[in-house]
């Protein structure tokens, strides 16, 4: 019950149209988010831009394309849809837009909004094997209106590789820091950078590795402060927060 | 070599007052930093702002006076020591203006800033377990300029208390969201609010709660956006994190 | 031995058809369920309805149908099949009057009970992706005799999809509360209904989701009162089981 | 706002004595239990009769005193006081009349309601060792209504001490199964008996039981149907659930 | 009910003294192991000789005393009391003749029995930290009716000193190879004996060992065949197991 | 070099037909298991009958066939090999005499040795899926000269069917007990039993069952004494060490 | 910037061709390396000699040539290519003097270096099954410049088969045990010699082996000194850390 | 046997001295390490200088004392006591010369060898927290005849301060990177550095560093060659490998 429909009730009380106990039963009847204090849909919804995005795993290129629909139709822009292989998005395009970008396993549908966030976030990862995760989380945060500036393959056993790129990495308002094998980027970057550094370990490794599970306990046991850590493998997650991170107070 | 001193060198080698074989050695031995690129002792250095922090874990009382006052005497108006007990709390006060908070464990030395971040931060924890490390969160967001809302003991299971709290959470510009159990906070308050959510799995629980390692991965795999986590009972590593994000693009 | 037997065995003493000595043989090689405090075929036996139950997985179609055969003959008239494949309902089909439902990978031959419960049993998801198993433990708990409320799709990180539903939620006798990734649907049911809730975690997710432990986990930890947990995906154990409390008195 | 005061609301509403805009205002901060449709403090709360439970672990005698005269002032007959020390009893027995039960550190304050369920909750372990759960699952049960029969020490190694309880565990309407080490108990007596098996994992053990995680594993993967389980030590927990299971339909 | 009272109740039957109806319902009562097909407290009972077992820990002296003496009053000539303290053996042997082995925490009351089995036990030890759990299977299979040779501190990293004990190794009749850190032992004498080798891990060792989790892996995985493996430090199981094998067939 | 090369050598020194530095030289080059304390080729070698096993994973059949061969030249009668699938039988049955047995996928090339050891092996299953392990256990224990007795599917919740079995249980010599899921079987053999009791954990189940890690765990704590365990699907071990206990002392 | 870039640089403000701050800019721009105390492209060069690597795993048999081609055309003489496929390797022979080993799954381009360290090294294998991590151990020593000894399949389960090899082992300067099941090679192997042992688990095995973890925790307990460990089936860095070893202080 | 005592025996043999049955007898009973292929107490033993080590813990004082006055009169020179408390050193002080380290637990009994190594041994930490099992190493390679930089408290979240020993670190021969929490330190070294370098996990950290787990991890999937890991804390075994290294090929 929104506002609009709670005034409306009490006014029909207040006249009489209705009684008391006719009141009372709509009240308690209410769905929760009616009353204006939870967010419609929130946790499919991204920021107030015009961008959504669908999680394509486990969805048939149909459903895609039925709910892009629905989306672009109900206003929104840009459409990101996480997670599609290859042949999904070829029937996608055939009836919408789409941008695809293999090696992130995304696309794009619809307007790529211009960057209005607080500065850059820097997406850097430790090896080449790590790019597809970057570029999930690149393409997540272009899409919700950042710049991004991508740094690959710079992993710590190469110190010269990732110092050669300092200025990038100072000069940017959020960093995501991607990593598999022994995960230590996190927390040589979150040395040298005065900003939040989001981690997401990788499943990149064999042996030892277990799946991403030592670089995960390594970024979450980070000697360096500012370092906060996301899934495995989690992209799209360390891409939407960093847009959230580089929009704090942004109207 | 700071540029200063680069420009003193290579004048000398204009003026040929050394030669290029001595300047070529000075620039080999040149410590890293000097050239500008990296921060000096940055890894325990907080945002540019007065405040600095010491961990008190594993120093004697003697060791942390003697350090907060090289950093008071450096500049430094607010000195925050966590992870220190009572007793030693006792000694620094004899020397130096310490408030002690025993619940957080932490010391507060000379003036706490006016907060000058984005917003609010809102600090929230599942139990009243979870407050002492809610505490170390809060103060030390509040000892790097933050504005605080502690919201105690809202957890899952009671979700009437969580969502009185709904404006105070969806208002805040950052949360900590702090469990130990099951660790399903993060998750339910990611879903209300639209801020990013740093998650702070406690050691709180028994048996299969395995010393926080149940928390820890249930808000790993949070299915809401935004959520981050940070190492079982930091919440030094929250605050300081939430104040990071609070504190982007202001000058 | 059954009563009957041994009373018979007894007369057959008492009249002195059989010596002693033959009698107390016949009593020790007698099978431990006949002595009648054990049940017959219990493990796979379910409560006193006429339904019965086969774990299709691992069985040849030809043995499926054998089985169901020789239980019906026996008297049941409803024979769940569970963990079956399409390719095997369409073999049994053949030969028997089955319903199968793909997404629960469960088949159905013969009539489905009317419930005689005490009330019925809501049977709630986190996502989607939850649903094969959710289907299992809702068509297990249709064929032992049961009312059914699906609420599908209503995760903790969308709280008002779950509040949404809270009236049939706070009706049902027993919940079955099925979630992957953070597993913290039951915590939060628990929290808002009175009725035991039977918490199955599922291996949704990636990464740190480690095939449903974590969710395991966070429901074994769970805050609330009334949460129990069965095995992971085990959506017929958690039907089976909600079914026995349904029916605790009914005579 | 619970009905009466919605109601009164209304009735202002009505006779003009309040604004549409007041009112709409006291809806949107009134708390949710206050609508009706959640439980007033839930996650602490018990089955609407006369009892209420105080978690002993972490507050001080003092503390617990303080509730327990809130919660008897407020109409409970019946406090239950869990993980509580001798020494706290003795502190609390100056000014309450408490019941203290050593073996599993519980406390009874007021008077044991008469059972009301549907029948007798069995309560059975392994060894003697696991008896401090069982106590607590035991006491729990009796100050929530329950029968409770006591059977413990019949582990699987000795079937026959078991199998001379079978009478006893066939009658039961809920079995509450404790065991640790292999944690083969609920097993067992899920095959013996047509009742819901509440199973609890014991940290007793040594090596290889892992605090409890061997006999946790064990009973997550029990062969038999109607069992789930509860956290390791976790006697609260499977004392609870077995009351509300004992008392599903009773009015 | 043993074979000579169900004798007696089949004559009761057969001259008529009791009722076929009162004959029925004493074979329904009777316990299981009356029946004969099953051990009267056969989980803490040993083999047929006059030895019997307490385990210690949990137990008063009081207790281990008064067990003592009624198993020495039904007929036991020698009984073991494990994981005892010296403090409690000096308590017992204030009214029992208990002679202490503090080493192996066991305390062994009345007379060994002279060796009866088909030949040595062999128990060989990695380290000198790993004896207590050494004597506490040497103790018990002495106890038990063995001959025993001890062999410690040999461990895999000083080859020549197992190898200077090859023959007594070789001419066991059974091996007990206990050891902790990389528990390679076990692996090592499979490969120069022929006889059954139990594998003891220990809880010897610090970091990766895990509390004796890394040898029991390596023992499970042992390459050798005709290796088993019991719980960590479970020197008792050990030395019970042994000396069942070493009598098989040994009327 | 065994005793008669060393006798021979000797003798060449006696007289003088090889000098004592070449005595030395040879000696020291001797391979150690030819001083005649170590057995030739043991690891891979059976007890002194005339089988011998190969281990077929990872072999072609050619080299199967060659093994085999060379063998049976060597004078075994019997020649076992494991983990052998049918494609492979297929190919040794074209030039050797092979028994192929799919289920427990083995083969035996040669005559089954008459039984010579002191009873019977029972092998035991908790279920259908547990019998390819049981079979591997069964036809190494029949090649190595046992008598087995199969006794399947009589896991510990359908305890009636293993009770029916409970006098070729305790007939028994030695006992194998396989089971997967909660690895109950075991510890209730144990308490019937009085013969040393082999544990397989099987990797039967889903979910919790960690691919066998629950049911290895509630082996190795088994409140039963006599028993030990071996590796997760270990039939081969299981069969091997059962008959070597079934053979000790037997010359 | 490397020492002729820096003196030149410098030799160009001593004569004024460039000013002092274009040479200050020049010098803050300089990648890290090119300052001399860094290694170009460390992480993937190999030591001084004329030899490098390229992983294989993930790059296309056209990278490979390309990246061997660059490196050859830059001064390499040997190229050594690990995780290949043979299929890769048949692509990259067209064009380039590959020589591909198979079972090591490695390819050689150009020369093998002659042996310049300081002696053997020793690759020592548990079983058959572990020779492909040890052949890309061989050959990758090998490329590096080292003599290499093979002795394959002495696991420790038939110690005179490890025996009858001491003298190799103990006349090598640098020691690759690898093994996988119970992992124990190194540790006899660290008792036999007095030479640095690195320890590579392999994922050989089955059920508790948990995919190298149980060797791998086994080796890092080694009670022997001088063992270190590598990453599961990580052959190449052992190769490459023992030819590192091997050449110390050859200049 | 050694080579003069088998002579001996054959000289007697060629003399007739002795018969050849009894020089057979004698030479199946010689001990292994006799025979010249095996060291003498290798497994305590240290490389053929005048050191030896003492492994303190679980040691009396008095036990200390005898060995090393065995030792000493053995002609050791220099004999090191690890893991040995101050109240243990204060008693062996009192009989022999011992100098003791507190912050390393280590003693040093006799006179420094002086160094003989190819080069320096590095000993870097990440934190001060790492210092005692840096010193337990340090000293262990200085006993064994090194020179030792030490480098402590340099950990990879401030480069500056790694960077500023560059020159140190990369003129070391060998070097010993220690860290705790996430382990990042070997990684970083390993890339800057060509010499071989032993990774020491730390317990050092809290939550999820899991008692050094994480660290571990980290270390063995580190992505720089030469990288090698010992046990977690294990200061004496990195020190004792680091000097075996850094002695290869000296004679």
């Amino acid at each position: 019950m929104d506002q609009h429909k709670a005034r409306k009730l009490l006014r029909q009380v207040a006249d009489g149209s209705i009684t008391v106990d006719e009141a009372v039963l709509q009240l308690r009847k209410a769905p929760f988010e009616d009353l204006g204090f939870a967010k419609v849909d929130h946790h499919r919804g991204l920021r107030t831009s015009a961008a959504e995005v669908i999680y394509g795993a486990g969805k048939t290129p149909q459903q895609i394309v039925e709910i892009a629909e629905t989306l672009r139709s109900g206003g929104k822009k840009t459409v990101l849809v996480t997670r599609m292989d290859a042949e999904a998005a070829g029937y996608v395009k055939r009836s919408l837009p789409l941008q695809y970008y293999e090696t992130g396993r995304i696309g794009l549908i619809g307007e790529v909004p211009v960057p209005d966030g607080h500065g850059k976030i820097a997406i850097v990862t430790g090896g080449t094997c790590d790019i597809p995760v970057a570029e999930e989380a690149a393409l997540t945060a272009l899409a919700l209106g950042n710049e991004v500036t991508r740094i690959y393959d710079v992993g710590v056993a190469g110190l010269h590789r990732l110092l050669a790129h300092t200025d990038e990495i100072m000069s940017a308002r959020v960093i995501i820091a991607i990593a598999g094998m022994e995960g230590a980027l996190p927390s040589v970057i979150g040395g040298l950078a005065d900003a939040p550094v989001i981690a997401v370990p990788t499943s990149i490794g064999y042996g030892a590795a277990f799946g991403g599970l030592a670089a995960l306990l390594s970024m979450l046991n980070s000697c360096a402060s500012g370092v906060s850590v996301v899934n495995i493998d989690n992209g799209f997650g360390a891409g939407y927060l960093a847009s959230m991170i580089n929009h704090i107070g942004v109207e």
